[in-house]
């Protein structure tokens, strides 16, 4: 697709929309990045409109004189979704921050999508209600972006992942159209579902502008174990043994050791006795019955080589052992693991995913870290490699990570289990799907954006 | 669309695929029906595929030479999606009824779609596991039928719906081809949802031959509790104020007193009590934290003003007050109840939906009776119109279906919660989606059936 250079006159006709403070056309640079390895990408423009309509004016214009769109949320993401990787238009939806309704009759929440995720967790958790996802980023992330790659992250274990929120949607199509998705039911068997369609399709299929979420009430107390394991088969082996108990951890995570010494390090924490014999931990959290199941959890635990467990059960204990899960990515990242993968298998083969991350890493001379959320059996690996710092287009990483997935994909798992795709793990999507999966796949991206000018050059291979 | 006339020929080649034993061509009253109205429609020809490459070859004939396919599971659906109004080829997935894999590891089961639910249910209890969906037609239905239209059923209040439980699909294309969906992981951002979209998608996008389905560890006990309400709408607000108290009933059933009189008569229950003076019940039960949850319950339902509570701990018990929910919908319908809607509203708006049904039947002189769901705002309305029992291509009721769904559409809610929408709901989707959002189905339907050859006449307009 030949897309049309931006000109003098586009600029206006967005100034004349936007008014000029919305328009911005230099310093761009805060837009040229998100928090996936070194890229850089500047868009030609970028817009920040207010309403759905202002939304619906600009994808229209686009859609007119064929300029691509680049939708952004807080740019958090980790793969890439967020840059203008053709330049054009990047709509930046950070005015769209208003928490519209919170309906407590029917535990509802309606939010424009540019509200972040922090800032509605605390909304409703004032007035005794609760919204579960809780990626990584949450203290910046924007609600559309979650929506955007299907987010998941602590406490999807128990709670599931952002899509199981998502009850309705307000989307402008490609060509400026806006419609709602669905209804505002919990449970909807009314035409195709499009609300779950455009839930992790990454701004390839249109631009969020509102949503309506589900809530839940807020479970009322919460205790949290870090435990150490000598073997770290025996880590992962524990995390099946955890639900053939029948508990239901709220949180269930892996580190290998490599990754809470880091995070330890980092965040100067002294007092955390860390036995060199320990090759990972878990970090287990319970929440509302927990006099029933906490028992139930140590009897299984027990029953592994562990050392000391360490319950956190004020304020205080609990932030100290889960900053140090919230800094891992963020830590081993500044230690020259600047390559992130996403992987998720079948929760039980999580043991092998870790060990043949551990060969492939020593066949090809790199340093490997695996830690995440064990209970789902997603795991979060990062490399660092001595000489390559970015996977994207370079060709030494890229044979690398073919290999990496194909032992992913021969584990029954896939690519990304919360990050999404992006532009960086798009080439690799063969390797899972089938092509006349990738075929279908581009034909439905075909059928709603014909022009190809909604977020192009992601998930989608143009 | 002109469809081509089945032809000598066409039946050879099914035998020649088939064997002439699974290939049916006269005696077909058993698939003109379904468990809709009184609606009946003739295919031309019943085709029994046995294996997944059967039914692809079936299908690229029909794409080939332009015949009209309707699949069918059990015919269990209420809405006609399973009719074959075009005559044409009836597919029937009896013989895909192979449980293929349970993976007690990994909390999963792969079955063929012609699996019957409750045999679903029996193999995976027999190693410790639940599959919680449970349509009123578990001891009938098929899953890819429950897959189709999304499921639900009385444990979806706790449990969700089908849709939370399908991690991959195998489907044939309407051009023969053959895909799975996604992966058999719990957690997915890897491309868009594909998935997803079939779930729900009644038939119309592809024919679902294999599933793979989350499961549970078995929950290990229960109780449930027959209340009954002097007056309906505080059973209505009962249902919002247990929600209010944290408390997670595994099942929250509204029966309306002309629903449960009838049930119990018909199941000739002599010791069961009724107070004239009650207006309604509600059919709540807990499961695995009943010492945590039971307490509160109590304390909730004793602000209202009820009857005695009749609690059921044993089977015996359980399955006396359970029979009558189950034996609703079948008995309201011998009793006239010909006509059956399947609507979801805001879980707080309940009492006010009943109450304007109510109003709608003394309007238009019809006996309407009102159960379901309570605990998702999902409300079965059965009408009985002293002339008209069927609501398909009936002016008179068809009049009166716009009003009920206009009430719907103005308490938030819409047409179906569980049934789906096939040939009877269709006319009405212009009531609770705009003609945009319609018409963006319609390209997604064409971008993948372009013929219009995959069940068509049902969800979509033609």
């Amino acid at each position: 697709m030949e897309y049309k250079v931006l000109t003098e006159g586009d600029v206006l006709f967005f100034q004349s929309i936007l008014g000029k403070e919305n328009v911005l056309n230099s310093d761009l640079e805060l837009y040229a990045k998100d928090c996936s390895e070194n890229l850089e990408f500047f868009p030609d423009i970028v817009l920040k409109p207010t309403t759905t309509d202002e939304v619906s004016q600009i994808v229209r214009y686009c859609y007119e004189n064929l300029l691509p769109i680049t939708p952004r949320g807080a740019g958090t993401g980790l793969v890439g979704g967020a840059l203008a990787v053709k330049g054009g238009i990047l709509i930046s939806m950070e005015n769209f921050d208003r928490i519209l309704e919170i309906d407590k009759e029917n535990f509802q929440v309606t939010v424009e999508s540019g509200v972040i995720n922090y800032h509605l967790q605390q909304a409703v958790e004032s007035v005794g209600l609760f919204y579960p996802p809780d990626p990584s980023s949450w203290q910046s992330s924007f609600i559309g972006g979650n929506i955007a790659t299907n987010a998941g992250g602590l406490k999807a274990v128990k709670y599931g992942v952002t899509s199981q929120y998502v009850l309705n949607l307000e989307v402008v199509l490609p060509n400026g159209e806006v419609i709602w998705t669905g209804a505002n039911t919990l449970k909807n068997s009314t035409g195709i579902n499009l609300t779950q369609l455009f839930v992790g399709s990454e701004g390839t299929l249109g631009i969020i502008t509102k949503a309506v979420l589900k809530l839940l009430p807020k479970p009322q107390n919460d205790v949290s174990l870090l435990v150490p394991f000598r073997k770290l088969d025996e880590a992962c082996d524990a995390v099946s043994a955890i639900f053939h108990a029948n508990i239901k951890p709220s949180c269930l995570e892996f580190m290998e050791q490599r990754a809470i010494h880091a995070a330890i390090d980092f965040l100067g924490i002294q007092s955390m006795p860390m036995d060199v014999e320990v090759e990972a931990h878990l970090l287990i959290s319970l929440d509302e019955i927990i006099e029933h199941d906490l028992p139930k959890l140590v009897d299984v635990l027990t029953q592994f080589d562990i050392g000391d467990i360490l319950f956190a059960e004020n304020e205080l204990e609990k932030n100290r052992i889960w900053q140090i899960r919230r800094k891992v990515a963020e830590v081993v990242k500044q230690n020259g693991y600047t390559i992130e993968e996403d992987t998720v298998v079948p929760r039980a083969n999580l043991a092998k995913l870790v060990r043949e991350m551990h060969d492939l890493a020593d066949k090809h001379s790199f340093k490997v870290v695996c830690y995440g959320h064990a209970g789902d059996g997603n795991l979060h690996i990062r490399i660092n490699h001595p000489i390559h710092k970015n996977s994207y287009n370079n060709a030494t990483i890229r044979e690398i990570l073919l290999e990496l997935f194909q032992i992913v994909k021969n584990l029954g798992g896939t690519i990304s289990g919360e990050h999404g795709i992006g532009l960086i793990q798009k080439n690799y999507l063969p390797i899972v799907f089938s092509s006349r999966n990738l075929a279908l796949q581009n034909q439905i991206k075909h059928s709603i954006d014909p022009k190809n000018i909604m977020n192009p050059g992601k998930l989608f291979k143009n």
